[in-house]
C-alpha cells in the first residue's frame, strides 16, 4: 500500500452514506471494482464474511436439502416456456450468441438469471412418485442480471452469488410450509448472525417473483431509513409444473401436478451488514459473522518488549476458542494497527502493554462503543466471551430500536409522504391492494410498498379505508423507500 | 425412479470402458447431462465428493493462500495483453456481445477460460512492495471452455468448477517454488485423498498452458492404460507481470517485475476417481474421499425386527465418529440395498440379521474386493477403522502395482509403437526435444508425450539418443494415450 493514500474513512455515515459505503467497501478490503462495468471483485475479507453466511446456512439446511450444481448456461427456449420468466427477466439476460469453433450458435444461451427454469426441467426427469416429495435442491452459483443502472458493490452488481434452494411438494400445503421455514431460516441468519432484525411479510401482486404465486421476503431497515430486501422465498404454485410437466403419481396410480418453491439469499447480505452496523471509522462486524472476533495488539514500548510478546502469546492461547489474530508486527505504530482494525470491524481488542504485563492484566476495547475495560488475566475466556455475547445483543438491539420507531402509521397519502419524507422508515398504512395507489406514493417521495404482512399476523378493521383511495382496504402495506 | 429401468451396471468395465464410465456417472448418480451440450448437472452425490476435495484441499493451503471471488467476465482487451492465453484460449471462448438493455456492448466479452488476466490486473494494483511478496489469492470457481469434440461428465466439459491459485513473486526462484509446492499437494491430494498414485513432471516446451515458461503436471495412470493430467501447476515467468505492469519495489527503492505462477485442480479429478477404481458393480471409493464410509443394513426377516433394529441403532453410535449412514426402509429388499449402496461405491457395508444379534457380532463386507468377515461388537469402532484404512491402503496399491508395471523402457521408435499398441501404460524414451518426433508417434497410435521428469530426477546419458529420430537426448519423454 502507498503511504499517501487516505486510509480512513473521510466522510460521516450521517452525512453521506453513500460516499461512506463506497469508502467503507474498498477500504475495508471488502471488495474491488472490476473491468466490467457493475461487475465486482469480492476480496479475501468480503470472501471470508460470505463463506461464514454459507457455512451457517448450509447447517440450517443439510438435514434436509441436497447442495448440487446447474449450468450456467440456459437455452433461451427454456427460459420461454414460463411466460413470466421470460417476461421477467428478458431485459436483464446477459447471452452467449457465439462460442468456440461453433462459431454462431443454433439457439442462443442465457448466463442464469436464476435456474428455476433448468431446475424444473431437472425435477420432471426425477420425480416419479409421491415417495420421491418434498424433492429439495440447492446450490450455491454466480447469478448474472444486467441491471440497467446505479450499481453498487454488493448491494446491486450485475454478477453476484448467492444459493437458490429449489423444492416440489405434492400439494399447496406442503410448498407454503416449505416458503415459510426457508423464510425463517432467512430471518434466523439475519438476527442471529448478523444481528440486523428483520421484517417478515409478502410482496404485493404486482412485485412478485416472475412465475410466483406468493413471494415472500426479509426486509431489513438500514440506519438511513431505507429497507433492504434481504432475502427472499416463493410459492411457485404450478406454474413451473405445468410449463416442464413436473408431475407425480398418488398412492393410487393417479398423475398430478407438484406445487414447488424456490428461495435464495445473496451476497447482497453482505451489503445490508456494512451499512447495518458501520460508523464513522469504518466496518462494525457482530462478532457470530466477523471472521475474527479478537484483535490481540502488544503495545511494545522499546522495554520488556520480550516480556509484553510473551505475554501476549499466552494470552493467545488462553483465547485459542475464539477466532483471534495476534498483531504484533514492529513496523507499524499501535496507533496504525487500531485504526487498521477498528476500519475492518474486528468487535474485540486486546491492548497488552507493560502495565498489563505487571498487573496481570489485559485492557480491552470494544469496537461497538468504544468502551475500555480493564480485566484480569485469570478466566479470560469466560469474561471475553461475555464481552461479545453483549456486543452481539447491543448491536441487534441498537438496531432493533431504531427500527421499532420507525414504524410509523398513516392515514392518508398526505401522513405517508410526511412521514416518509421526514422521518423516513416503514409507513404502515391500511391498502386496496391496488398498484395504482402504491403508484402515487411512488411519484412522489420515490418510495414503495415493501411488504404487506402475512394475513394471520394482521388485523383490518371492517370499516378499514385505503390511505390513499380511501376504498375499502384489502391489505396492510408498509411503504419505504428502499435499497 | 421407474422400476423398469436398468440399475445396475450392464457393460464391463474391462470389455468397453467407454460406456462403463457413462452409465456409472449416470446410475451412481453422479452426474446428469444438460440441456446445453457438453455441460454437466453435478447431481448431490457427485457435489459431496466434490465439496470433500474442495475441503481438503483448503485445509492444505489455507495457511498461505486467501480465497476470493474475481468476476465471470473478462474484457476481450485484457485477454489480448498477453499474446499466448489470446491464442491459446480464443478458440475455445464463448462471448457475451449482447447484454440487458445495453443491447450489443461496445466490447465483448469472454466468459473466463481461466483467470490470469484479469487476476495480473488485479495484482498490479495491490502489489507496491517486496514486503507484499509472495502475493497469494485462489479462487473456486466455474470455468467455460468451448470444447469442439468428445466431451463426457466430469472429464472434459464446457463448463467446470475448479480452483485456480495465482501468486507473484520477488524471483524466478520464489516462483519455482511455488509451482512446486502446489504440485506436491495436488500429488497428496490424489494419492492420499482419492488413493490414485500420481507421476509428477513438466509438459514437453510445445505443450506448456498458454503464457508459461514451464507447466508441470500430476499424471495418473489409469486402468486402461490411458493416462489422465489431473492437475497442473505453472511457472509463468515475468510474462503477465510484463503484460499487465506487476512491480514490486525493492528495499532500494528499485522497481523489478514479479515472477508470478498458477495453478488448478478441477472436476476432472472426480472422473479420475470413478476410473481408477470402479469395477463391474459401478464406483468404487476410497474411504478417504467417500461421502459415506460405512452402511449399516440391518437385514430383517420379519420376525425380531425389533431387536435386530435396535441393534443396528446401537451400532450406528458405536461408529458416530466415521460417516454412517443406516438403511432401514422396510419397502426395499436386503439384496436391492446391497447392489444400491455397491453401484455407488460405499467401501464398507455391515450386515445385521438376527444371528448377528444373537451373537452379539456385525458381518463386514468390502466393497473394494467382495471379502466378507464376522467381527465381535466390542471395540467396533478400532476394528472399521482398520478395514478402512486397509481398503484405502489396498486401492493404492493395486493401482500403483499397476502403474509401475506399465512404465515400460523403449529404445526405438518401433518399441515405442509396440507397447502403446499392446500394453498401453507409459513408455519411457530418451527424446531429442523436438515436436517432430513426437507427432511421429501421435500420428501412428495416438499417443502423445504427457510427462517429462524433472531435471534433478533424471539421467541422460552421455551418448544418449532420441527414440525416435536418433539425434542427441536432451530429455526423457514419457508417451502415453491420454484422456
Amino acid at each position: 500500500m502507498s503511504n499517501n493514500q487516505e486510509l480512513g474513512i473521510t466522510v460521516s455515515k450521517d452525512k453521506n452514506i453513500s460516499e461512506w459505503y463506497t469508502q467503507v467497501v474498498k477500504k475495508a478490503d471488502l471488495a474491488d471494482y472490476a473491468p466490467v462495468k457493475g461487475c465486482m471483485i469480492i476480496k479475501p475479507y468480503g470472501m471470508k464474511i460470505w463463506e461464514r453466511i454459507k457455512t451457517k446456512f448450509n447447517q440450517m439446511i443439510e438435514e434436509e436439502v441436497d447442495n448440487a450444481y446447474f449450468p450456467l448456461l440456459i437455452p433461451e427456449s427454456y427460459l420461454e416456456k414460463e411466460k413470466d420468466i421470460v417476461e421477467g427477466f428478458d431485459p436483464e439476460v446477459a447471452w452467449v450468441e457465439n462460442a468456440g469453433k461453433d462459431g454462431e450458435l443454433e439457439e442462443r444461451l442465457a448466463i442464469r438469471p436464476t435456474s428455476e427454469s433448468i431446475i424444473a426441467d431437472y425435477m420432471s426427469k426425477h420425480i416419479r412418485s409421491y415417495r420421491d416429495l418434498p424433492f429439495r435442491i440447492n446450490q450455491w452459483a454466480n447469478i448474472m442480471r444486467w441491471e440497467a443502472t446505479d450499481t453498487r458493490p454488493f448491494l446491486r452488481t450485475r454478477e453476484f452469488l448467492w444459493q437458490e434452494g429449489h423444492t416440489a411438494h405434492r400439494d399447496e400445503e406442503s410448498a407454503t410450509e416449505e416458503v415459510i421455514k426457508r423464510l425463517e431460516q432467512y430471518a434466523d441468519l439475519f438476527q442471529d448472525l448478523m444481528a440486523i432484525p428483520v421484517l417478515k411479510g409478502k410482496k404485493p401482486e404486482h412485485d412478485k417473483f416472475p412465475g410466483a404465486t406468493i413471494t415472500t421476503t426479509v426486509e431489513c431497515l438500514m440506519p438511513d431509513g431505507k429497507s433492504i430486501q434481504a432475502g427472499t422465498s416463493h410459492n411457485l404454485g404450478t406454474n413451473f409444473s405445468e410449463a416442464f410437466d413436473i408431475k407425480y403419481e398418488d398412492e393410487n396410480q393417479e398423475k398430478h401436478l407438484c406445487h414447488t418453491a424456490s428461495w435464495g439469499v445473496s451476497t447482497r447480505s453482505i451489503g445490508a451488514l456494512i451499512l447495518a452496523h458501520g460508523d464513522d471509522k469504518g466496518l462494525v462486524l457482530p462478532p457470530n459473522i466477523s471472521p475474527i472476533e479478537i484483535v490481540v495488539v502488544p503495545v511494545f514500548v522499546g522495554d520488556n518488549d520480550e516480556e509484553i510478546q510473551e505475554y501476549s502469546e499466552k494470552v493467545m492461547e488462553e483465547l485459542d476458542c475464539f477466532r483471534t489474530e495476534l498483531d504484533d508486527d514492529k513496523n507499524r505504530s499501535p496507533g496504525f494497527k487500531f485504526n487498521h482494525w477498528e476500519l475492518r470491524g474486528v468487535p474485540l481488542r486486546i491492548e497488552i502493554g507493560p502495565n498489563e504485563v505487571e498487573n496481570k492484566e489485559v485492557t480491552l476495547v470494544r469496537r461497538d462503543n468504544g468502551e475500555k475495560t480493564t480485566e484480569k488475566v485469570s478466566n479470560l475466556d469466560d469474561k471475553v466471551e461475555d464481552v461479545l455475547e453483549d456486543i452481539q445483543y447491543s448491536l441487534y438491539k441498537k438496531l432493533k430500536d431504531y427500527r421499532d420507531e420507525h414504524i410509523n402509521e398513516a392515514e392518508s397519502l398526505e401522513e405517508i409522504l410526511g412521514i416518509i419524507g421526514k422521518k423516513r422508515g416503514y409507513v404502515k398504512s391500511l391498502w386496496c391492494g391496488r398498484e395504482g395507489c402504491e403508484r402515487e406514493v411512488k411519484e412522489k417521495v420515490h418510495a414503495e410498498i415493501v411488504l404487506t404482512p402475512f394475513d394471520e399476523e394482521r388485523e383490518i378493521p371492517d370499516e378499514g379505508k385505503c390511505a390513499v383511495c380511501g376504498e375499502k382496504a384489502e391489505e396492510i402495506a408498509y411503504f419505504a423507500k428502499n435499497y
